[in-house]
């Protein structure tokens, strides 16, 4: 096992080093910038993603930014730009709302503090983000890989391990934990287009722990239910609202259906900071539409298909009844709605900023 | 509209000209041939695809192994071992099979005919199925298209038309059908993974013929019959069982239990010479599996993905309960079973070698 390797970003001595992941799984090549707008646009670009580390990214790149302001003069309104150009990198994970919702909460109460002083309480948040998003996976992990029977093969969508956290992984420390329980002896990775998360990064997690696992078009997910070969679905989510419904990478609501339809368990795994207490349902939540390219562009010429256009939404709703549970680091919810979430948020310290552990 | 543009196959003086469908959108390259290797591994490497059209192909290719013979004695043990070499491309198009048992047939009737008689007939045999299925695909538009209510928008996987046929096409006959009677007004494509025949092919024919149509990854059709935006699905096949049990391209079972669960109706369009009456049920079909590398090669180089395991099943079997209707060019059923198919059988010309018109 070789798993210390998967570090996907971190705090190097006054700059931020993270994985370019778009380059996975041929190089593994590392950015070390002191510039902020490299992080913003590294998340934009997907070299960084996923919603916990879009969040502990962005923690650690107003962090940067704060870094760089020498005096006390306009230092307010240079925090809330760098606060919004991070905001405005994706629309759909929570996680950066909440990640920079806390950052700012820090620089207010701070906020006449000296230069360096406030730096390095920014940077403290930020690491804090970081090691509660480790903690909260591991917990996670915990929980999930409860559920599973021995032995069981589960299937799995887009990317959300090491390489989409601060820890192990969501939906796939889940996996991990499972695995060393011999709760999972085998996963089907749903290669999820169109950016083939699960092809470039899930399958090069799994084969760097040395987890069997099988790579397959997302289209044949429901075959192999049918053919009896999938035990449980395990998936992230990108953004939670109220009542349960649940928004995450295009795929996940027709796995949840076709689950339905095999009797097979449908879990999802995030961490409570994924809960979008302002958002009633799933209806409200904005979706994001990423260019036509990523789906048309196959091809070195695109000959022959300008005249036909594309929908690339790259995510989807999967209303709360179809999830059987919600893994969280605070425990499993079998039966999802406003009112047990509602409970979750007052058993628990979520957007209680500092005091989850 | 340029549409007779799109001649994927022809006999032409001799030799078999074909489209090289590898190679679109980016380039029309036309082959011609007089040698029934080159057909043979054209269908193998898919080069000419689509059940109807490798019949079709098969037919011309072993007139043209005939054509080469220039004797009588051996001549029976050639054509069997050209018959041989064409059935072993593709297990699963029941087309393929069918086309050569009617070439078979008639070299039979034939075998004491001379040289020149005997490629003459084969070769009369061969246009025949050609021509044959250019009016079943006119009539199973027909029929199909009467099943649509006006201005629906339907969603589509792989390729099924001109491309994929000797007419123009199957469910994308009946697409083409409806448009032109204002009784389609949108189609969604299906990418369709792994080798995109819906990005590459279905997108090229749509725009081609000017219908309106958007581009999708294959994990969106649930979430966009979630939102109403699907009033039907049509797909093809590569064969039915004797009790209606669909195979086609994989992802076609997953929109089918889509379907039901959101109440759109499930269309498969197809000649009734894709029954097979000596496979009883889907459970019997042979499923072709094809290399990892179709999967796996997104990226030119596949370090890090060497030690995971791809399952490349490309096609999988719809049971007959969650087909709407079967659209073949004797008319519609609703009710696909053994019975119903019986019927049909009883009523048409399905396996009388010569008979279809």
């Amino acid at each position: 096992m070789n798993v210390q390797h998967i570090t996907p970003i971190q705090w190097n001595d006054g700059k931020v080093r993270f994985l370019d992941q778009t380059l996975l799984p041929e190089q593994e090549v590392y950015i070390e910038t002191d510039d902020a707008g490299v992080v913003a646009e590294a998340i934009r670009r997907l070299a960084i993603r996923g919603a916990p580390l879009i969040g502990i990214a962005a923690a650690y790149g107003v962090a940067l930014a704060t870094s760089k302001i020498g005096t006390l003069v306009g230092r307010a309104a240079y925090f809330q730009k760098a606060v919004s150009f991070f905001a405005s990198t994706r629309p759909t994970a929570v996680n950066l709302f909440w990640s920079l919702q806390r950052m700012q909460t820090v620089f207010e109460r701070n906020e006449h503090a000296g230069v360096d002083s406030l730096g390095k309480t920014l940077l403290a948040e930020a690491v804090a983000i970081h090691m509660e998003d480790a903690e909260m996976c591991r917990m996670i992990g915990k929980h999930g890989a409860g559920l599973l029977p021995k032995h069981s093969t589960v299937l799995t969508h887009c990317n959300t391990g090491r390489l989409a956290t601060g820890g192990i992984g969501t939906a796939l420390g889940v996996v991990e934990t499972a695995w060393e329980q011999s709760n999972i002896s085998h996963v089907y990775i749903d290669e999820t287009r169109p950016l083939l998360q699960g092809a470039r990064l899930t399958a090069w997690e799994l084969s760097k722990l040395n987890i069997p696992a099988t790579l397959v078009v997302d289209s044949a997910a429901g075959f192999l239910m049918k053919q009896g070969k999938v035990n449980a679905v395990i998936v992230g989510a990108d953004r939670i609202a109220a009542n349960g419904d649940v928004a995450n990478k295009v795929g996940t609501y027709s796995l949840a259906v076709l689950s339905k339809h095999h009797g097979v368990p449908f879990y999802v795994a995030a961490p409570s900071s994924t809960l979008d207490f302002e958002t009633p349902s799933g209806e409200s939540i904005v979706i994001e539409r990423r260019k036509q390219s990523e789906v048309s562009s196959f091809f070195e010429n695109e000959a022959g298909r300008g005249t036909v256009d594309v929908d690339n939404l790259v995510f989807d709703v999967t209303p709360h009844e179809l999830v059987s549970a919600l893994i969280t680091e605070q425990g499993v919810i079998h039966e999802l709605s406003a009112k047990t979430l509602a409970e979750l948020r007052r058993s628990s310290s979520v957007y209680s900023v500092g005091a989850m552990t």
